[in-house]
């Protein structure tokens, strides 16, 4: 499995907030979409930072707390 | 490895842009840098319109061709 863990970053330090990321999916006001390989949504608003597969890293910088 | 194909979308046909995809990494100027695992890089303009995971797939719609 290939899945990916998505952080959000505020201020520099960056947050866990999803584990076994399936899918990003950018929502049409700006925001992301993230669902986990078990269905599991979150949505965050920012900006994507990082997409690093080899590390299975996905970070978004949270314009808003 | 995990690795992913990264596509690119104009006028809704897909096109492979890069296999092996190790990282994207936003620029400033709001492009996109694609890396791949043996360090071959491409940039290209768009906006993300998916990354998925499980089907190794990420995929930008370009905004000029």
């Amino acid at each position: 499995m290939c899945e990916a863990n998505a952080y959000v970053a505020v201020n520099g330090s960056e947050d866990l907030v999803m584990e076994s990321l399936d899918r990003v999916e950018p929502q049409p006001d700006g925001a992301f979409l993230l669902v986990d390989i078990f269905g599991k949504q979150r949505e965050i608003t920012g900006a994507i930072q990082e997409i690093d597969l080899l590390n299975k890293r996905i970070v978004v910088v949270r314009s808003e707390a």
